[in-house]
């Protein structure tokens, strides 16, 4: 098989891992252009990966009959004008969460990517982690029988400047939509109702620019499971990152992963490594998986394991759950506004 | 020193179970008697626990001179008549959990407790388990920093009957109200605001009875910390008592107890032992420390570790958690109520 | 059933430990009274754990028509003549390890308690700890398949006096011996080699006294079973007491207990609590379970689970390790010397 | 900095994990052309990872001069004579394990190298495992103070056909060289006695080859330290790579490497992951990493962390376990014969 052809849109962070892994570890990816606002960060991205060529006008991928697919990592101001761009351009899509954090405009996304008939896959890398995965497969194979409770812990070592959580929609929108999908793809069925509250306890010009730290969102599914989702913007010993799926037959815990496994005792007591430190070093390999799903769904022209309902639903429950802490209480989740 | 005797009032399980550690784990203490409803109940126990003397007759302990103290495991609604009775006759008591349901009653023992000027300890036997007392110590000596999220799992191997729910006050007053004395126990802080939330997904008998069997309930202490708790009355693995304090400095986790440390490998799997089967099992070596802090207390005419008010704060949780749950929305405590 | 009436004999630390257990936790024991050649450590026994009485005087047991049975915990010099008077007595016989440093004198102990038809059980407490059991079990149960490999670590939290190590029989008679018997019983089969080899790298004047503080055993059973021991007298982490057994169709692996299960992380790591301190701690439950072994192979007459031909090849293992570490080659083992 | 050209020497198993590696996974390497005595294998791998070039000529590699080093992946006997031809053309050489099993052999290798001024970095990769690093890092950073017990477990997942076997050098330069050489990595000591026994307990086709598949290897450095080494050719439960360094402030422990954290919990235990199935998927890092480092050395014109010297101390150590094993002794280890 040739390879699939890809342009990639925006060279920031996540955008420079997804360059990484088409160049180095994705072999049947090839990574042909590179597009930033900035056009030193495309330069500079394309000199660090050997990728041919880079610019800084988004229009150059989309007229750039060679590629096959655009991976978006943009601003999520930009994603769905771009996702209706490549849809018309006849262009797959790989596109970093969320879609929008407007239901219309991605509404309107998910139209164009219909209508034109390719392919949409949203960015929830830790989907396709392993231990995350496995307990998927445990639990879709019956393992645990009847699903009771989920719980989700989520936390990041350390919190990001109150510049970056202006514009990120806030913690449900920013950090727990990646809870929010988890705890449906564990599980095969949807949250009807939520209960989020949080509060300031790490960082005051996160509370000043409207935002909260740290937060609880109790779930309750519609085949009456029930879930909590905890979540912190910092926590010192690093990415703690974990699941439990509990059961009428059994249970599933997944703890953190380490960089090593040396464990070390003295007069003190036993001491073992912290987790990994951020998503960088924690999801490594889910980056490169999604990317890999993402290309066999291209190629075999079947469904892509996240597509533009799943990233639709994370941001409708992200929406909710602001409206539940706004008013402190419970709202049921309506998925068809 | 001499040993503190004891009269037991009420022969059932938990009473047997403070029998035998009575008289066979507790140096200090000599169990003198006990008394049963049932004069069968209290001669077995005699008998199995070669106490010197039984009745059914609980006017008999009150009146008894050689008693210093009684250990009340009757019924719950017998509880208050019972620590009134006994306060008024000058003796120290050791009262089962839950004080009573009734607020009013509570209050009215409490103040028999102080007038008389005898010594209460309630039977939050779980603040004297060596690993959660680990955790509140690490706690206090602010090894965590400031407390941000506290969580609890505490999941029972089977349901009980439906009869037995039905004189229990239901999960919240039975159950959680553990939980509730934990989560004081662990953070020096008081819950100023609960959600409660549940479902019937074991046992439909249970549901038909008013109760439920699996149940959240997310917290807000005073300080801000927030917390979350998590209850089923069936785990197939066994008594799962899990507890998570998580703060500004660190993280302090209690997995579950086994019975042995053997891992078996093959070449389906590594397979551990399961947790212990159930309360009795588990927290074994916690009956027998809370015993022996109460004759301490007694002894050194020091307040109790764990009060009047704590029993009263705990049902207070309670039923301010069946308040939230028939309304589905966050309650604010009234400790004065 | 009545109890069975107990004498002990020696009221050093193991003493006052079978004292303390026969008095408190094995209620089908009645401790009747205490000898030990110090008259004040007998009372003061005695006092500590309500012994009806005492004495200096061996003979005193031995003449005493109300004792079934003795606990032989004084030096190891006096075990043979005490259980041989014992056994003339008509007296079951607990018998603390080793027998005796030499073989003749524990055959003939042996011999005596055969011609009496008395029981003979040897103190090896740690084929009682319920992890250890579980890896017998295991293994007898097939489940591992046919063994293959053994492997036993043993080490104490800090070293002897070397003016107990004089008297001891060296590491492999005093410590080793454990393991010796543990490689038994964890494996049907009994070892046909051994190579030990030795050290001293801890404390000189346990060299000096001709001993070592630090041991390697290698083993080939009858059945071609490899394994290895390894010993030191100071692990500064605390008690580590580890065994493995692999085989061809699994493995079973214990690792140390712990006084309680909290893990706590901060930045620096995640934090373990030490393995138990030392015997008294790890191995409390098993020196009750092998008191009620030995009660119960009384009462029904039948064989007790250690015998006295278990006691001695512990001893000619120690033996024949001393002998190896001294021509630094592999010895054959010879039990019928 | 430009990229180190190299030629792959070997395109079976081995060969082509560097292969890949090289091509995906070390930016810094060129992998120019691939040669073994296989036109037909040579082809393929040259297909498989886009390498430019191919051919079944070992002397094409030696006379390329675009080619900066050589990766020497081809059978044991070659090696000597391919490290001498490319050391004459000027080339820098990474030779897989052992570097010969005849040590006049291996000193004209080294020879050789030291004259021509090349690089020589042997395949000793697990030196290169982030977890056996950590250890070897603490033990030099004196956190386990003086060692005392190295104890090394390593057991594959299944035996190499009897075929494989004759060739190989047997058990102890095949399997337990890896062990050798780790056992001199993680503490900065020789070892200078080993007594090496083993038999033949998983496949008699092994023992007729003359071969073991089961060994047991007893160390002592020349500090002092004991060591002790488990080998099996077959774990039911997959590959099992331990270590521990015990010393007189601490230990160090590894255990196994599983591909994800899931643990499930039923009625009948506690479940988690099999180890990693075998080197492939166990090394998978180290083999990237010990090719940067080659590469580092090159380009800083440093020493190699695992020179000839390195590789031929562990061939004179296998070699003493034979002769141990044969004479059924332990034996001085001659390094200087």
């Amino acid at each position: 098989m040739s390879r699939l052809n890809f342009g990639l849109i925006g060279a920031g962070r996540i955008g420079r891992i997804h360059a990484e892994n088409l160049v180095r570890h994705v072999p049947k990816a090839n990574l042909e252009t590179v597009v930033d606002l900035s056009l030193e960060a495309a330069e500079r991205c394309a000199a660090d990966f050997q990728i041919p060529s880079f610019s800084c006008d988004f229009e150059k991928i989309l007229n750039n009959k060679l590629i096959d697919a655009v991976v978006i990592c943009s601003g999520t101001p930009t994603h769905t004008d771009l996702i209706i761009g490549a849809a018309s351009a006849g262009k797959h899509i790989f596109c970093e969460k969320p879609i929008a954090l407007d239901l219309q405009q991605i509404d309107k996304a998910i139209q164009a990517v219909s209508d034109k008939q390719v392919k949409l896959q949203v960015g929830f890398n830790r989907r396709f982690d392993p231990s995350f995965r496995q307990v998927r497969d445990l639990v879709a194979a019956g393992k645990i029988g009847e699903p009771h409770i989920v719980r989700l812990t989520s936390r990041d070592p350390k919190p990001p400047s109150a510049e970056y959580v202006k514009a990120s929609g806030g913690i449900f929108l920013d950090m727990t939509i990646h809870d929010f999908d988890m705890c449906r793809f564990l599980v095969a069925d949807e949250v009807e109702e939520l209960y989020a509250t949080g509060t300031t306890l790490i960082d005051q010009a996160i509370g000043e620019a409207g935002d909260l730290d740290t937060a609880l969102v109790t779930l309750r599914y519609g085949s009456g499971t029930l879930g909590t989702i905890d979540n912190s913007r910092r926590a010192v010993y690093g990415y703690d990152q974990r699941v439990e799926v509990f059961g009428s037959e059994g249970q599933v815990v997944v703890g953190n992963n380490t960089a090593h496994q040396a464990v070390y005792s003295n007069a003190q007591g036993v001491h073992g490594p912290l987790p990994l430190y951020f998503f960088l070093e924690r999801y490594q390999e889910s980056y490169i998986a999604e990317m890999n799903s993402f290309i066999e769904a291209v190629v075999n022209d079947s469904s892509t394991p996240v597509d533009g309902t799943d990233g639709r639903k994370a941001v409708v429950m992200g929406l909710a759950a602001w409206k539940s802490h706004s008013v402190n209480q419970p709202v049921i989740i309506d998925y068809d506004q």
